[in-house]
């Protein structure tokens, strides 16, 4: 029989970071020291009131389906979340638990766009959101962003764009991924705004929330009740691995995204839906790990440019560092490998996240302990 | 602001017994003693092998992203499986670990399929399939089958189909939900190969294998390494809320689905990949489940005629009675919606499965212990 042929849609580009974790996992596990700064990945550990409350339900043995929108416990504490954190009311029927943020994204793009809609977002910018959006038949209208004005996509540039050929949409990270980027209030309610006048879905990326060094950080909640907000589990509360996060969803689109979800997801796991609803209570640890984000960020504000790199991106938000290499490196790919290979530390080429520019920027996650980090920053010196 | 639109392709149908899950599990939260044969998940609790292996990594406190295609180990064991199992030598690198067959189908969907593609399958069939591909931009060609050849699609009508009108690929669950027929291995042969002939992908679900009671079970990679395999660890390793299955690729998709699932899922979840590498070794404790199902079998075989339900499908595999509703039944969505009220069993109704002639059947899963199948059947028939 004849090769099959894979689809065009399927070809997308690899999410080179994740091919990293890949290539830094083999060499971990052949006994080579490595310190992973690839991936947006927290070195701390669930907080322990999450591992308590799945350990309790792990005993009980049964692991079942949940509603497809997920448990009522946790979407009840998610809503009350809102409340606490930003003096915002939202009703629960319009939380939908996720299979992380990957599952809240895609859900929002089949929910709202059809085949050929065109989605407006920053560039750099989190390579999936491209990735999920070209196969599914949609189309990523890529507003370039530069260290000219902090990496931040404005209400003037989305509609600059929008003139030039009218968006279906768009999408705002805030922290942004892999810029730091936090986009301010003000901002915040005039790319919202502008979705209203021309009754364009808006998505916002609210993944890094609590992870904002320089205060302005807003849900889009607060500012219309429309915008599809996405979150997750996995970078201030530690639970990557457990794939968990949910979707705020505008009233109108709530059965319509339980329908999507009943068929192409069921449900959440369970077990991390459990977790989820106790680590709402463990905001003491997990503002501790956050501190030491904030002294590894000082580090690499300090030594990033004492190590070469150049045009340094906001760190202002998240856990990464958006450099430029060192001058008289080739390219982005080629540094990383070279770094992975003479010294053991791996870091993300900027292609990921920027077609046109990346091959001159790299991605250093900072979501590693402070002893990882300056070890890191001391092989980087001696490389 | 106005309301948004739903897109065109999210008008999908709801997937019938996850609302009646919904509602099923309303009713027990205001305690009422709803016995639920609605959807397609064990009652048995995980095995105790799997539970012990996630509880110790829990106790080590980090779960983390994997690889995108999953742990090796994990990934090792599924290939090991194939030699076990079914004397088949399959390359551990043609396995990808997804979050349940749900990530499976949706991966081999797009990895494989443009927009427009038809895709044939036989109806009655599970809904998540029609759902998936209309989300998708895919068609499903629906193929009825009935009680008189037992719900068998064989290659014949497949052959009749793609003559009328060709297909771009086909689909074939054994045993089959809803209706329990399992395709006899000359059958699956020939619609392989005539997949093959055409040079058309050839999907083969599998997530009830080791679940077929009157023999006849195959994988597909018996007779080509074309197909691509989805299975799960839902239904025989009793692991449904932990979201966990596997896809076989071909080998030319091997990369293309790897791309993919790291933008689309980054990775399933960690514990749960933990507990599916054990729980390989459960077989004893998962045998007796599948006992259970025996002892169910044979009641319901025996009542289901007593209680007036007709045109009853093979029940050879899987845990499901499709049934054709008593005489003098309205609809099976009245009929499932008058016993869920009036004597707290919840079935669900043929339309999830069958949008021709789902009104005059009910699916009635038999995946939970003998006592309360016993306990429902007699609230049946006093009703």
């Amino acid at each position: 029989m004849h090769d099959l042929t894979p689809s065009r849609r399927s070809d997308v580009l690899p999410f080179r970071a994740m091919d990293v974790l890949a290539d830094a996992n083999r060499m971990l596990a052949r006994g080579e020291p490595v310190i992973s700064l690839a991936v947006g990945q927290p070195e701390a550990p669930t907080p322990a009131a999450a591992i308590a409350a799945a350990d309790a339900h792990l005993r009980r043995g049964r692991i079942a389906y949940t509603d497809a929108p997920g448990l009522p416990a946790l979407r009840q504490r998610i809503a009350r979340h809102y409340g606490e954190a930003y003096d915002v009311d939202v009703e629960t029927s319009r939380i939908m638990v996720t299979t992380g943020s990957s599952a809240g994204f895609n859900l929002a793009f089949l929910a709202a766009f059809d085949p050929g809609a065109r989605i407006a977002l920053a560039s750099p910018g989190y390579p999936a959101y491209r990735n999920i959006l070209k196969v599914l038949g949609l189309e990523p209208v890529e507003i370039p962003v530069d260290a000219s004005t902090g990496y931040l996509l404005t209400a003037e540039h989305l509609g600059e764009a929008h003139r030039r050929n009218p968006v279906d949409g768009v999408l705002v990270a805030s922290p942004a991924n892999p810029t730091g980027t936090v986009t301010p209030p003000e901002e915040l309610k005039r790319l919202i705004a502008f979705a209203g006048e021309n009754a364009i879905p808006f998505i916002s990326d609210e993944i890094y929330h609590r992870l904002a060094y320089t205060g302005g950080e807003t849900t889009a909640l607060s500012f219309s009740d429309r915008p599809f907000v996405v979150n997750s589990f996995s970078k201030y509360y530690c639970m990557t691995g457990w794939r968990i996060g949910w979707i705020v969803l505008p009233p109108e689109m709530v059965r319509v995204a339980e329908r999507i979800g009943q068929s192409l997801y069921i449900s959440a796991p369970e077990l991390s839906q459990i977790a989820a609803t106790a680590v709402f209570d463990a905001t003491e640890e997990l503002d501790r790990v956050r501190e030491g984000y904030v002294r590894n960020r000082d580090l690499l504000m300090h030594e990033l440019p004492a190590l070469g790199f150049r045009d340094i991106a906001p760190i202002d938000g998240a856990f990464y560092a958006y450099a430029g290499i060192p001058e008289g490196e080739a390219s982005a790919s080629d540094f990383c490998r070279r770094m992975l290979a003479e010294c053991h530390v791996a870091m993300t080429p900027g292609i990921d996240f920027d077609l046109t520019l990346g091959e001159r920027f790299v991605r250093i996650s900072y979501a590693c302990g402070n002893a990882a980090l300056s070890e890191a920053v001391a092989r980087l010196k001696r490389a």
